[in-house]
């Protein structure tokens, strides 16, 4: 399949955005992005109308972003509006005028873009997801990976300060009572939303600067916000710590953006009342939103259009994009599991289904830093895996993916400083991933797949690899007979290869 | 082109080592290496003889790595043999039943790869390349980028600890004294030294150990030792402080690897002889070495095979492996300079070669970091500026390069706690790299090349670009204006597009 390249052009309250999605058959990525701070919401709670400035601004923007589609050449464009643009009486002012056909999302359909970039990017089955724009915010009910309520309320981070005054001075107790008061009356047209279950998933740039701010706040070691949980402790510290600031200074939060210093309370205050009136303990952050939904949409098949498995296709979608070497890698990954399960048959460790594909991600992705230098590529590799967010993994097992593939040339495995992140047994789970994706790097060490596969034979204290092979295995014996060390440290025996 | 691989052997005193290189049309590099401590040579020194465990050793070694090569397809195998075989007496028991065809590299040969390396490795025109390894050290003088004068002495590392008892206890006076005397007294044999010129370039790893030892002591940000000077004051100190520590304690130093540990003290001072018998500031180290000449003299055309220009090559090579949209950025880079040429020329700036040349290596970097994200990729383009090194640029050129990709987007630019490296008025220089680098980037924004060249005009406060184009360069306008702020910071002026 070739590239195929997709513009999604998000017309938002608060700003227009562009953002190029580039897809081949085994890998999709972001390529490009023109954001523009447009707010041609602005004005509009009040009026009910898209202000003269702000129908200028818009359609300047457009230009510009159709201009760009033609001269870069691409041909597949998607333009979507939401909140702003669906709610004002003179929309078709702009819209008459657009340089791009845009389609008008409803309510529904916006809360269901929310909805297939959440169920595509997390492990969510059971829950609901939360999406918080400028505008609007939408809640869906999600059974069994499906949406079974789509709703959205005017209840917009913009749209809220504006109408709680909360863009000046400290907050007052009374104007945020209200806010939440508000809120509650509103998400009565949401019956179902105490009884939705456990988790909730939040989506948009006030859940993302909120899990920023809780990262910065909890010194957790920070790779993006991508699977990270903001519980609801901190969410409540968080948004008494806000109220009491200045709007300017709540932009010097480490972790919020200045240019959503004026937002970012109003907006907290709406997601904390949802957690309340939900009754859930957490929000699970996604950095996918609603132009992930609108590409998704596109992209996937099936109705509804869903990856089978996220977390696989996480990593295969970074194993494909630096595509290195996939007869090797592959091979990596049978051997490594082939020891794992044999291991476990010999009662030498638990055997955890978890713990087997947090190996098997780590298999897939050891080598993806050789496409910055082969000097230090475990490292690299580690860069680019944190880098990646590998969404449907919370931050515990992406940390444990890049230390596991830190070490699978050589070193003594140790958590590199996410003990924060991690529970017990987290350094033993390290060593042996670390240990098997070594042992099995080393018996492909030739990478022609010429160790086909191994036996494992326990006798006494020692452990003893019997190779597999149609040939001379002098490499793959002379590579693993390195890893006695690790291997004494991981299962207190004596390794020997035969 | 095709890729091509070749696999160096390097059998050494002290470790053999197999590396693998790759290249292509617009590019090389490393992409595997096997390592094994052989020590081939260890109790040469006092039987000149290899014994027979050495032999056995490096027989197995041989094989594997005459198995990894056949295993791997890769038909281009070059073995080479340095000091200790070429010396040992029974030489013929190992190379009469090794697995590989082996290359005895004569005194000169060795020298000659060292030379290859440093001069296509750093901008050594006029001065000496020191090479130290296990056995020997191999001095070069250069004049006028050529090999005048090739020599080899038995003063390797591995032989003049053991010589001189270097490896037990602190170091006595009186032993420092007696190995730099034997320095002295053998490079009688180059009288050529003292009137080499100014610049010394050291290659191998006990250059590379006291270098990084050296950028920790000094508290320097790191990215490698590419390009790193070690000055005459810094190395005396070093050897100082390592001569009062037990062997053991020398590999705790910071920056010296604890295999190295015994080694260390010995290699040391030997460069430190040179450095002074020569009247040298400072060592300039280079990474590459031996193996890299090898891999130069049969990748490289002409005689000697030089790159034309270290700096120029060094880049290209870094954009030709990552490969992004070769017509944009070499479009940016033509705008850049043209802009910088242009306001040069108006006497806004005093329009420096070098700097002019760093600018050109900026926009030729700015965008490799999309090959790890989209998102933040002009951070992830600093960190593979910094991870390649760029040999022939010094290390306040890489940061300064690094910092300006950093800043292609937004932001106000800095100098990201480099400022050890910087000279005065450094930060101008970055300032007008970043905003020249950007204002191109947003000409070219559209990646279609539309905006052919730009005419820069002063009119009293104000410097106006007029844009040269044949169709509508809405997209290329709406990005620049945004670059006032800094427009305003490097050059004191208001900027308008026309």
């Amino acid at each position: 399949m070739p590239e195929r390249r997709i513009a999604v052009c998000d017309l938002g309250s608060n700003s227009f955005r562009l953002v190029v999605f580039t897809a081949a058959d085994t890998w999709w990525r972001r390529t490009d992005e023109i954001y523009e701070p447009v707010r041609i919401g602005a004005g509009l709670a009040e009026t009910g109308e898209l202000s003269e400035d702000g129908i200028a601004r818009g359609l300047a923007t457009a230009e510009v972003f159709a201009h760009f589609c033609q001269a870069s050449g691409i041909e597949e464009v998607d333009a979507v509006a939401t909140s702003a643009i669906r709610d004002a009486r003179n929309a078709h002012a702009f819209l008459d005028h657009a340089a791009l056909p845009v389609r008008v999302l409803s309510r529904e359909e916006e809360a269901r873009k929310g909805y297939l970039a959440a169920v595509n990017s997390t492990t969510l089955a059971d829950g609901a997801v939360l999406d918080l724009g400028g505008g609007s915010m939408q809640l869906v009910r999600v059974r069994s990976r499906h949406a079974t309520e789509l709703q959205s309320w005017p209840l917009g981070a913009v749209r809220m300060t504006e109408r709680f005054g909360l863009g000046e001075g400290t907050a007052s107790k009374k104007a945020l009572r209200a806010l939440r008061d508000h809120v509650a009356s509103e998400l009565q047209d949401a019956p179902w939303l105490p009884k939705a279950g456990q988790r909730l998933v939040g989506i948009g740039g006030t859940v993302r600067n909120l899990a920023a701010a809780v990262q910065r706040a909890e010194g957790v070691p920070e790779f993006g916000v991508q699977g990270f949980e903001i519980s609801r402790g901190a969410l409540d510290d968080l948004v008494a710590r806000l109220a009491d600031l200045e709007p300017a200074d709540r932009g010097r939060v480490p972790g919020i953006k200045p240019a959503r210093a004026d937002l970012i309370l109003a907006g907290a205050v709406v997601i904390q009342t949802v957690v309340e009136l939900g009754g859930f303990d957490a929000v699970e952050v996604t950095e996918a939103g609603l132009r992930e939904g609108v590409f998704f949409a596109r992209h996937i098949g099936g109705e509804p259009p869903l990856f089978d498995d996220v977390r696989r296709r996480s990593v295969l979608n970074v194993a494909g994009q630096y595509h290195v070497d996939p007869a090797h890698t592959e091979h990596v990954a049978h051997l490594a599991l082939g020891l794992f399960d044999a291991l476990a048959e010999a009662g030498l460790h638990p055997g955890h289904a978890r713990e087997r594909e947090l190996l098997w991600a780590a298999c897939l992705l050891h080598d993806i830093g050789v496409t910055v230098d082969y000097d230090d590529h475990h490292k690299h590799s580690r860069y680019l895996v944190f880098n990646s967010g590998l969404p449907g993994w919370d931050q515990r097992e992406v940390a444990l993916i890049g230390q596991a593939v830190r070490y699978h040339r050589k070193g003594m495995p140790d958590l590199g400083g996410f003990d924060a992140l991690m529970r017990k047994g987290d350094a033993a789970v390290l060593d042996r991933c670390a240990l098997l994706l070594r042992l099995a790097e080393d018996l492909e060490r030739s990478r022609d797949q010429l160790v086909r596969d191994v036996d494992v034979g326990l006798d006494g204290d020692t452990v003893t690899l019997t190779l597999r092979a149609d040939g001379d295995v002098r490499v793959a014996r002379w590579a693993a007979r390195r890893e006695g060390v690790l291997f004494r440290r991981a299962y207190g025996r004596e390794l020997a290869i035969a």
